[in-house]
Formats: C-alpha cells, sequence, structure tokens
C-alpha cells in the first residue's frame, strides 16, 4: 500500500487522539474517504454524518429557503461555495437530482438574543443563521464539524444507525440555546409541510412530528431528542398565517411555553442557560411514531464519543471490503466511492421492526431491517451489483426483502420504483426492483421467499395502468401519443423483461421464462432501422416526426435524455442491437461518433441532471453509464479502454467538484469503484462483469466468504490506457469479461498494460460478452 | 303500562315484519322512542341510526355547504326543516353547541348522469343532493329510512357499535352509483381538510383515510367499505386547486379509474350498473388505521336485517333499564331522553382494543373498552351519574378507565375536557372529569386503579397553564384580568376540587382530602357580598367594574351566560351560599326573581346556546340545570316542584323542535329523565338525589344488581302540580332527598300529589340535602 508518511501520520494522530480504539489497519481506507466530494457542482453529496446505511443522515444545511427552481443545488442541503449554515437536519439523500427531507432542523445560538427567523445568508446577524469557512471544517465517515462564526460555537456531528448526535461547545459564559426549526425543508414548496407538532415531556425529552407533501405525498416523519443539560425553558411558536379556524386554545395560550404545540409553521426554542461542559443532544427519528423514535434513541445508547467511535468501527469493517494501492487521489476517489455507494438504501424501519410501508400504514418487519431510499432506475445499474457481490447476506437479502414487503403492501400491488421512507415518488421510469432481486437471485443470494418474489415481478410488470404497461403488452412498444418518454420506456422494460425469464428459468418456471423472453425482444419494436436509432412510435405504427437525436425535454421520447444516449440500452443482447445498427464496424463508428459529437451550439442547461458531457456520451446521467463498455461487445475493446481513461481522467476528482453529475444514491460512486477495479457489470442478471481497464496499482477485494480476489496491474500509468494482456489465476484470459463466481471463489486478476492499443486481446467472437441471442 | 292499542298494533306490525326475533316485551320502550326530538329547532341532534354508545352515527346530513358562522344550525349535519338530503355520513355528535365530524359522506345516485358536486339545494339536479320529505321518512333506535325524491331511491340506514350498513333500493332498469365526498365535513372551515385518501383494493374492499384541522386540531379518522354487488368502474377525483406541487403522478395519472387517490379534495364514484337487488354497503371506522377499519368491519358481520335486529335487541335491552308509565307524550319524552343519553360517551376504539389518544399517537386498551366524545363541563352533572345507576360496572368503568388512559397519555398530563375520537378540544371550562370519577367512586364504582385516578385527579387541579390554575392556587380565585371567563372557572374549580377532597376522604388520603376541601370553599373569594352575586374579580382582588349581572359575552366574565345563572353554581354547599346571600328567605326571594325576570329589551340571540328562557334561568343551556331544585335546599321544596312543571311543559315536546336547547350529548335528556322520575343528582358526589316531582303514573328501575326500584305516583296530573306525601317502602319520607344506597338496594317510593301547595313537607332544616358546611 503506498501512503505519503506526512499524511499518514496526521491520520494516524488524528485516530489516536479521538478514536483509540480504531485498528490501524482497518483505518486506511476510513482515512482515505473525502465526504465533501460531490458537495459542489451537481454531485448532490452531503458531508455530514451518517452510518453506512443508517437512518439519519446529520447533516448541515447551507440553505432551505430556495424558491421551487432553485432547490435543485440545495437537493442535499449542504452547498460547498455557500457562506452560512442555517442549521443542522436528519435526513438527506446523498446525490439526489429530485429532493426532500432535511427534516428537524436544529441550530444553536449563544447569547441573550435568539432569533426564531433564519435571516437572510447576506445580512450576518439577521437571523439564527451563521457564516463559516471550509479552513474551521472538517468531514470523515460518521463524523463532521464546523466552527459556526456568527453563533461562535464549535457544533460537531456523528451518527449511529437510528441515532444522530450533536456536540455543540458554546462560549464561555454565554447562555446557549437550540432552535429547532419545523418549517425548514429541502423542496420546501408552498404547502409543503401538511402538519407537525412540538412537545416538551417532563422528563426533558422533546418529541415531535412531520407531515409532509414533497416529494412523496404524505411522509409522516417522527422524532425525539434527549440533551446531556436540562431544558431551563422553552418557546413552541406557531408563525402560522391565514388560519380560518384555530379552535378553542389549549393550556398556556398566551405563552410560548407551553407542553404541546401543533401547527403547519413551528419553530422552538430551548434554552439551556450557561454551561460547563459541551451541550450534547441525541436525537433519533421514525416513520411510525413518536414512541418508535423515543425507543430507537434508547437502542443507541452512549455518548458523542462512544456513538462516534462505534460507527468509525462500522465504516472501517465495512470499507476494508477493499484494500487498494493506487495514487493518493485515486485512492481517495475510489474510498470515497465505496463509501458513497453503502449510503442507500438507507435503515427505514424502527429498532423494534415496525416501519410505515407504502400504504403509509405501520407494518412490522419479521427477520429483516426494513431499508428504503431506492433510486432503482439509477441503482439497479452498479451500485446493486456491488452491495450483491460485497454484502450478499446482510445489506441486500434485506433489500430484497424490503422490496417485496413493499409490493406487498403497495395500493398499486407492485415493486417500488423509486422510494423513499416506504413512500412511494413514481419518479423515473421501469420496473428496475425486478434486475436487482433477479441479479441477487442468480448470483446465489437467498432467504426470501423465491415463488413470491417471481409473482411480485411479474405483477410489477403487467400492471396495465403504470407508464403505459398496458399499451406495451398489447402493441410491444409503449405508444408515444399515449404515454410519454415511450421510447426510453420500450426499452428498459424489454430489459427488465429479459431479467424476470432469466430468474423465472432458473426457478424451472419455464411458461414464465418464454413469456418474458419474448417481452425482452421489445426493444426491436422500437429501433428504427433507417436512421439506426431507438425512437418513439405512436400507437398506429409510426415513429415520430419530426426526429432530432440530439433533442432532450422533459416529458418528450426519452427520459433525461435523448436518442443518442438511449439507443444503446439493449444490455441483454447488444449483440442483436448491432446487427440491427448495420454490424459492428457500424456501431463501432456509431459509438465514436457519439463520444466525438461536435456540441457546438447544442445546450442543454435547461435540463437539470444532464452533465458531464463528453460528446453525445454524458456520464453525469446514467444511461450513458454502460456505453463506453460496449466496445468489447463489438470486438473493440481497445477503444473502451481508451474511452475509461478519458471519463475517469474527467469527470471525477477528488474535490467537492469532484462528481460530474448527481452522485444517485451511489451509482456514480458504483461505477468509478467497479470501473478502477477494471471491470463493471453492464448486464445485472448475466451473472459477467466486462473488462475495462484498471485504475489502481493493486486491490484486494474481501469478500463476505472469506476468500480474497486479487487485482494486480503492470505497468499503471497514463502513457499506457491500453490492455497488453490479462491473466486470470495465472491463465491467459481471452475474454473481455469476468464470471461473477470467478470473484467469488477469490484468484488473481493481473492486468498488464501498453502504450499501445492491443487490436488483438478479447476481439474473437467467443471473447464478447453475454448477448441473449448468440 | 299504558299504551294505544291502534299505536302498539302499528309497532308490533313493524316489529313482526322487520324484526321478528324482537320480544315485545322489551319492544315497549323502544317503540316510544322518536328519534326526530330534537333534530329541529337548537336540539342539535341527529335522526340516524346508532347502537347505545355506538362508535358509528349513520346519519343523513342535510346541507354541510354552510360557513363558518351558519354552521351552528347543522351542528348535528341534519335539519328538521331543510329541503334535501345531501348524503349520509357515519359519525355526528348527538347534540352538540360546537361541532365536526359527518365523516365519509356517502349518496346514491341512479341513471347515467353522476355529479360529483352536492349542488345547490335550491336549484333540484344541480347535483347529487336529493330532495326529500318527511312523509317517507322514518327512524327508530338504529334504523333510519327515507325515500330520496330527487335519486328515485329508498335509503335505509342501520348501524352496530363498529359497523355501519346501508341499503339502497334503486330504481329498476337504472344503473346504480355512489357519490363517496371526503370533502364535506361538518364545520367545514377552509383549510380544514389537511389530507385524505380513497383507495379501491382488487377484492373489492375501498378504504380511505381522512386527517382534519376542526374542532380537535389533528384528527385521523380512517375507514373501510364492503358492498353486497362489485363495484364495476369507478373514479376518484381530486378536485383540489391551487397546489404549488403536484409530485410525480402514479399509475393511470390522466384516468379517474386509479387503484389510489390522495390530496385534500377528494370525491369517489363507484358503479355499479343495474342490480337486481337492493345494493348493501357496510362501513366501519378507525382511529387507528385503515387496516383497524377493516378489522372493525369483519368484527361485525352480518346483512343489514342482521345488524339492525342485532341493535335493536342492544336498544331495547338498554331502554328496559326503567319501565314507564305515563302519558304518551311524557313516555315518548322520557324514553327519547334515555335514548338520547346512551349515545356517548361514544366507543372510540378498535375491536382489537387498539386506539388513537391524546398525544396522537396509538395504544391499546387493556381490559376495558376506549370510549371518547367526553362533553363533560355538561355530562358531569346528570347523564354521568345516570350511566353510574344504570351501567356502574359496564359502560360507565370503561368510562373511568378511558378517561385515566387518556390523562395518562395526554401531553398535558391532565384529565380531558372536552374530547372526541380521543383528541381534545379544550372546550368549556373546569376539570368535570373529576367529578364524574369521584361520584362512581363514591358510589361504589371499582375495576380501576384507584391511586392513579385520584393522582390524575389532582394533577388535573394542579396543572398551573390551565384555565388560570396558576393563579386559582395562589389567588384562591381565578383573576380576569388574566385569564377569561374567572367568576364561571373559580366556582366550577371549587366544585370540582370538593369532589377531589370527598374521594380523598374515602381513601383515607386525608392531606389531600383537607387540601382538597380547603379549595372547595374558594367559591366564596368569587362572591360579592354587595351586590349577592357571584362576579369576576382582577388580581389586585377587585371586582370588575362595570357590572351587569345581565350581560352574556363570549370571553367574558362567565361561561355562556352571566351572574344570574352562575351564582347558583356551590352545589357542594348551597347552605353556605345561601347564607352568604342573607338567608334563605333571601335566596327564595332571588329564585324566584331570576324565574320571573323581566327580560324585556333584553336579546342574547347573539349567543350560541342561550336557548330556553325562564326569566334569567335558560333551561337550554346547563349552568342553570340544577337551579330549579335549590328550593328544596332553602326550605321551600313547593317552589322547586312549581318550577319543576313550568319548565318540563315549556322545554320539551316530542316533536323535533322538542328540545329547548342542544342536547350536549345527553345532558338536556338525562335532566328530563331523572326529572320526569321526580328527582335530580343536583351534587354529584353527595350521593345524594334530591327530589323534585314525578312526571309518571309510575315507573319500575330494572337496576343491573337485579333490584327493581319502583316509583309510583297518586294523584298525578296537571291539576296536582304539590307534593302532598312521600313514602319511602311505606314509610312517610320527610327528607327532600334520596339517597343512592336506598335506590340501589330496590324499593318503593310514592308520591302523592295534591293541588295545593304543602309548605310542611321537607322544610325541616334536617330535610334538607347535603351542604358542605351544615
Amino acid at each position: 500500500m503506498i501512503r505519503p508518511l506526512a499524511r499518514f501520520a496526521t491520520s494516524a494522530l488524528l485516530s489516536t487522539v479521538l478514536c483509540s480504539a480504531s485498528n490501524p489497519a482497518l483505518a486506511a481506507g476510513f482515512d482515505d474517504v473525502d465526504p465533501f466530494i460531490g458537495t459542489g457542482g451537481e454531485g448532490h453529496t452531503f458531508p455530514g454524518a451518517v452510518a453506512p446505511f443508517g437512518m439519519i443522515q446529520l447533516s448541515p444545511d447551507t440553505d432551505t429557503t430556495c424558491e421551487i427552481r432553485d432547490c435543485y443545488d440545495h437537493a442535499a442541503g449542504y452547498r460547498y461555495d455557500d457562506p452560512t449554515i442555517q442549521g443542522f437536519s436528519h435526513t438527506h439523500f446523498s446525490g439526489s437530482g429530485h429532493s426532500d427531507l432535511g427534516d428537524v432542523l436544529v441550530m444553536p445560538v449563544a447569547g441573550n438574543e435568539v432569533a426564531l427567523e433564519p435571516g437572510d445568508a447576506t445580512k450576518p446577524g439577521s437571523g439564527y443563521r451563521s457564516r463559516f469557512d471550509h479552513i474551521h471544517e472538517e468531514a470523515e465517515p460518521g463524523y463532521y464539524s464546523v466552527r459556526l462564526t456568527d453563533a461562535r460555537v464549535l457544533a460537531e456531528m456523528t451518527a449511529g444507525t437510528r441515532v444522530g448526535v450533536h456536540r455543540y461547545t458554546f462560549p464561555n459564559e454565554e447562555a446557549a440555546h437550540l432552535v429547532l426549526d419545523l418549517r425548514s425543508s429541502l423542496y420546501n414548496y408552498p404547502g409543503k409541510i401538511l402538519w407537525s407538532s412540538l412537545r416538551l415531556h417532563p422528563d426533558g425529552t422533546v418529541t415531535g412530528a412531520r407531515q409532509t407533501r414533497g416529494w412523496a405525498p404524505d411522509r409522516h416523519l417522527y422524532f425525539a431528542m434527549r440533551f446531556s443539560a436540562p431544558v431551563k425553558s422553552h418557546a413552541f411558536v406557531n408563525t402560522e398565517e391565514d388560519v380560518a379556524y384555530r379552535g378553542f386554545q389549549g393550556p398556556g395560550r398566551d405563552s410560548d411555553a407551553v407542553a404541546q404545540r401543533q401547527g403547519r409553521a413551528l419553530v422552538g426554542r430551548l434554552d439551556f442557560g450557561r454551561l460547563d461542559a459541551p451541550l450534547e443532544v441525541r436525537v433519533a427519528v421514525s416513520t411510525v411514531d413518536e414512541a418508535g423514535a423515543i425507543r430507537n434513541l434508547e437502542s443507541e445508547p452512549g455518548t458523542f464519543d462512544a456513538v462516534r467511535a462505534d460507527t468509525r468501527g462500522k465504516w472501517e469493517t465495512a470499507l476494508s471490503a477493499v484494500e487498494i494501492e493506487a495514487s493518493d487521489d485515486m485512492r481517495t476517489n475510489l474510498y470515497t466511492a465505496l463509501y458513497h455507494s453503502m449510503i442507500a438504501p438507507s435503515v427505514s424501519g424502527d429498532a423494534d421492526g415496525q416501519y410505515r410501508g407504502p400504504d403509509n400504514a405501520v407494518h412490522r418487519a419479521d427477520g429483516f431491517t426494513f431499508r428504503s431510499t431506492f433510486s432503482l432506475w439509477d441503482t439497479f445499474r452498479a451500485q446493486h451489483p456491488l452491495l450483491t457481490l460485497l454484502q450478499p447476506d446482510t445489506v441486500n437479502r434485506d433489500i430484497i426483502r424490503s422490496l417485496l414487503a413493499s409490493q406487498e403492501q403497495s395500493p398499486f400491488g407492485i415493486l417500488p420504483i423509486w422510494q423513499f421512507h416506504g413512500q412511494e415518488t413514481w419518479t423515473m421510469i421501469g420496473y428496475h426492483a425486478v434486475p436487482v432481486i433477479a441479479d441477487a437471485y442468480l448470483k446465489g443470494v437467498r432467504g426470501f421467499d423465491e415463488d413470491a418474489a417471481l409473482r411480485a415481478m411479474v405483477q410489477s410488470a403487467s400492471y396495465a395502468p403504470y407508464g403505459g404497461l398496458g399499451d406495451y403488452m398489447k402493441l410491444g412498444y409503449v405508444p408515444i401519443d399515449e404515454e410519454p418518454e415511450a421510447a426510453s420506456k420500450t426499452v428498459e422494460y424489454a430489459y427488465d423483461d429479459w431479467t424476470i425469464a432469466r430468474m423465472a428459468e432458473k426457478m424451472g418456471r419455464t411458461r414464465v421464462a418464454d413469456r418474458f423472453y419474448d417481452r425482452s425482444r421489445n426493444w426491436r419494436n422500437s429501433f428504427d432501422d433507417k436512421t439506426g436509432f431507438v425512437r418513439a412510435r405512436d400507437s398506429k405504427g409510426n415513429f415520430r416526426e419530426p426526429f432530432d437525436p440530439t433533442a432532450i425535454n422533459y416529458g418528450y421520447d426519452y427520459t433525461e435524455g435523448n436518442a443518442w444516449q438511449y439507443s444503446w440500452f439493449v444490455p441483454h443482447d447488444q449483440d442483436a442491437l448491432f446487427q440491427a445498427m448495420g454490424g459492428d464496424e457500424a456501431a463501432v463508428e456509431k459509438l465514436d461518433r457519439m463520444f466525438e459529437y461536435d456540441m457546438t451550439g447544442i445546450d442543454y442547461s435547461h435540463a437539470e441532471d444532464i452533465a458531464g458531457l463528453i460528446g453525445q456520451y454524458i456520464h453525469g446521467n446514467e444511461p450513458s453509464h454502460h456505453v463506453a463498455y460496449l466496445y468489447n461487445h463489438a470486438g473493440a475493446p481497445w477503444k473502451t479502454q481508451e474511452r475509461l481513461a478519458e471519463i475517469v481522467d474527467s469527470q471525477y476528482a477528488p474535490t467537492p467538484e469532484g462528481l460530474s453529475g448527481n452522485d444517485d444514491l451511489g451509482q456514480m460512486s458504483a461505477w468509478l469503484f467497479f470501473t478502477g477495479l477494471g471491470f463493471y457489470p453492464v448486464t445485472p442478471g448475466s451473472l459477467q462483469y466486462v473488462i475495462g481497464r484498471p485504475f489502481v496499482e493493486r486491490a484486494v477485494l474481501n469478500l463476505p466468504n472469506g476468500n480474497r480476489f486479487t487485482i494486480r496491474t503492470e505497468g499503471l500509468g497514463a502513457e499506457k490506457p491500453y490492455i497488453g494482456s490479462v491473466t486470470l489465476n495465472g491463465e491467459p484470459l481471452e475474454r473481455t469479461y469476468l464470471r461473477h463466481g470467478e470473484i467469488v471463489q477469490g484468484g488473481e486478476l493481473v492486468f498488464t498494460m501498453q502504450a499501445e492499443p492491443n487490436r488483438e486481446w478479447g476481439t474473437s467472437t467467443e471473447a464478447r460478452p453475454y448477448s441473449m441471442s448468440e
């Protein structure tokens, strides 16, 4: 392992001081993580504290007062280039495009005057927000700290699985207060807050609830907080205006020091007086009820330092799944990518197993932990395959059981599309829970009801009212005159169908397999031989005119993309696609044209999520993610190798702007993690990883079965971008893919790099990755 | 038992046809009930179907489109003089002043066109509402039917404890539809509906939820419906406007036939096609969740006729607590009063014991049924004492356990004030759960945690932020400059305190008893010797000026009343009050002045709930309810007898306008029931019933211990309004009160009436009812 001495020394010192129990061997990957990566630009990650897949994401929000359209920049609450922090809230998405959350915002205030409004970021002192600078800011997995300039408070955050802990060091001789703002929320459209409540219990516990009409239409969030010092006085204020009917007022109606306040615009002030020690605030949330939040709080006892040390241990263990030798930057990129790949799907169920399901009712998970935050259109590609590789029988099995429970409880009877806190948002397209389950099943993950799973998958693929599926089942494609984004839907459905067929075949369910193998050929109905593009057709069968393969518009023929990106999406049958395009040569030529497209005069700035452009290849969004690997399918692997070097170089960096697009709950990161090691799951369900080229000197995957799979690169360097040869366990490997089993059984994969393209290796027909029609 | 043959025959025929299992002996009281009494004027009762203390009150709403102020007339949804019915909803208060509920409105529509708006009552056909007339309308306990003229549908309703059943007979050859309007609600202020949802399950069950900000600030109501015929098609429509953010749309977004719809303005249409048989609709509600509603639905299976017969049986049993011989009108009045006394407190918990408590969280009742709808300021006076007499160990024990559970779960740690569906509304004054519990305990009701009960009572009486209690504990009275309605609060607190002292004394808790006996004398601090009235004082001790004993204003010195009504409220120490007033003679003179007050030029029409005036005696509201009995305490019982005849004659009638004021969940009715039998619980907690005079020839109380207590009147008639003599079990009774134990052990009370006042009977000091300071 190569690491500069100075850096190691610093990290070791930090570890010794703060977490003396930490294991230096395990700490390696941990210290390489930089949670600030992606917090600038369009990465939409958050720098705050989170445990692996934790329910709590305790992180600073620099601005939640944005208006509708501007909210996009603050999807994760924090923007690296903002000058102030508004407060610290407990729930965040890691890299989502659309957003929500930012629940239960807490801000420390010192002194005698406590504003209950956040104030203007450009006017210091105009509210409870405070300036900060990056010199006095630190982050590592599970820990975040910042010195708040105006508040004169050192704010530190850590998080266990279901508990967040704040530690505030107030200036000496100054009264300590917390502002608790339930009005603050991410993507805070007017009317979003349907209802909320704040309650101070006789034992000093503060609980509350908030119900929001945000990305999820009716989300319930409950919380419980306890403090290391007694609440000496408090105010609970409802700033709501224009209430037609307030009802009769309860005890203390003229006072703000009420035991409970309800309404749609609540803000609280908690006063602690002068403190001799830092104030620690333990907070838990629940989707079930306040009692659940209290039980969650009690399920993970301990001080700030204890919770921090525990979570550090969890991250060290999680990150020790891989040992990496690479350049500093690449190591930071890859460990941060692994970190970002292990935030979602987040735990959403309570410590006692109760959770709120898609029917907005409370259920109990029997034998698993309910997880949510399913950004499936993104994550089915590489993030779930990564979890299936690294955590198959723990997190991954929970995910499958959570998906199946959600289907059972769905008012529509289908698997999640884009779900968080158990609630469906209907965002993006496809039924991509299907490949997640099928890929895991085919790779040997068990411990769930397989028949129920297949039934849920078939049902999700057959629910006529969803996304034009009724027409798709009749016509073999989604007609654009009936359903927007029809071209994208048709090809994605066809792939999802193929994964159902694969799983059904493995289960011996031949009739289901045959039916869905048939459906998996439907992509062909949307492919226009004349133009060579996947296109939208109307219900009469005509391709829609006029046709501009570069046009990107919401609700148009494609989903966040155009014909250039979407015409490559037949991951289960690239061979047939290439034949349709005119053969391998034509395909290679078309791929080249995509990457080298002259973008003069083309502007996609109106479209969120379209970022990271290399010609018409758009790495910042998912439809392009497998495309660079497709040269392999056309017998030109050296071109894949060439493109990957360009993509990795231009799209990732160990800086806040280091993600070229939304991390999308770990998909951008999982892409980099696989690619960094030299292979990528182009076709989940195929049991193959397509070989790209490695970006590490050496990496060892410590697999959960105890086996180790080593990747070694001879001749790594910018001047040698091409694979010369590959060996697997000492034997030459001529094919351009690895089998899942080959990794799982352990072994050594050695790449020898060279300066010039190797136009022989991996080019034979036998060398090519899976295609169904072969 | 006197009953006209013709009437009996009709009733018997009805019974035979519809409910052949019914027992004719038991049916007597049942057939005398007229649910239309109080549905006109200001009675605010509803004519629809309800089981004894049932969770479902399925009743027609004639108009729910009222604006804020006009809502008062439609507090129970139905007004006898309205020309149209808008629909049938499942929850109603019986006689409340303020209001809410009217949940899940259902309306049948025949034919091909189905309006989704109720339309204008003055324009037939402008919406789904329909005209009706009283000729084609019937009601009996647990059953209601009406022929809807415009809809051409016979609508029948019945209700079990947790299930309502509709039966609609549509015209032949016409398609049958139901409109299901979740926008409709009683007291429907703008913004009341916070959220709602409608869902059609694959098995044909329709469920839904509604969360309202009404009289209770955040009430959750779930429901489940099943139909005797399949739903052939449906529409779920959200008519909400001005939604800033609708989120992503789910399956079937362009269609109304979605499996689920959410929003703030939902209306549904259910289509059944042409039916060969009447459509039966079974509906249950729950405050817990939809699954709870489904379980409630399944807990009481059976057809319309089966549920109706079962509920008829329950009412017959409940009403058989008394056998009455009296004039037709009086029998109707008294049995209807008994019926109206047994509607609330309503069952609020689910069949499985779960319920939503005052913390808006779900709890489970262990060993009792959770009941709510506590209109305690009204009902502590006579309705709870009536239940303590007739149902001490069943309903009554549940009530006490529900009150104690509510205290435990209250965010404020106090007993309910005015609670429904488990939610506190903070309406009216006092802590009158306290006398309810104390009176029952002192009368021997057990089966609850007595120590917890006393603790809950003391805590409720000591919670400083509630209703000026902090100042009351410091000053001995509630100061008007700090707290509105201070005069009323002071005297009511003092009485409540006395009941705590009584219970504590009985439990041997001397220190608590002493403390609260002391507090019970606080009424004296609000009594002005100079004017002879109970008055409001400021915190410096001065009575507030100017003083007008006839003024009635909201939030003024008194609660829905003035000095005339409130100056009599020392039920635990009338003797001391009369002494303060200048002695018995002065008291009698002042009582006479009250009843005979010249009301020329005095207008109380601005004040809701002020109705039924006899001078300054206002029978339509509760502060006056014990006043006519107080002549007894001053040694002039013949004046009580005289006044009672006047009150009964003028304030009650067997007609829709037959209640002079809001029935207040049975208090107006319980007053009549007791008074009709000849005695009244002037001072709950004293174990006494003060004798008035009887209005029945004969009545037998069939007590739950198997004993029978008979009241017999010799010489009943308008021409003999005065008691000549009384015997109890054959012995002359000289005192003007009965002891609780004397009734409970069974026996016979015989009144002999005479034309002239008997100025001897009951006038001695020993004959007078309880006064603490004697």
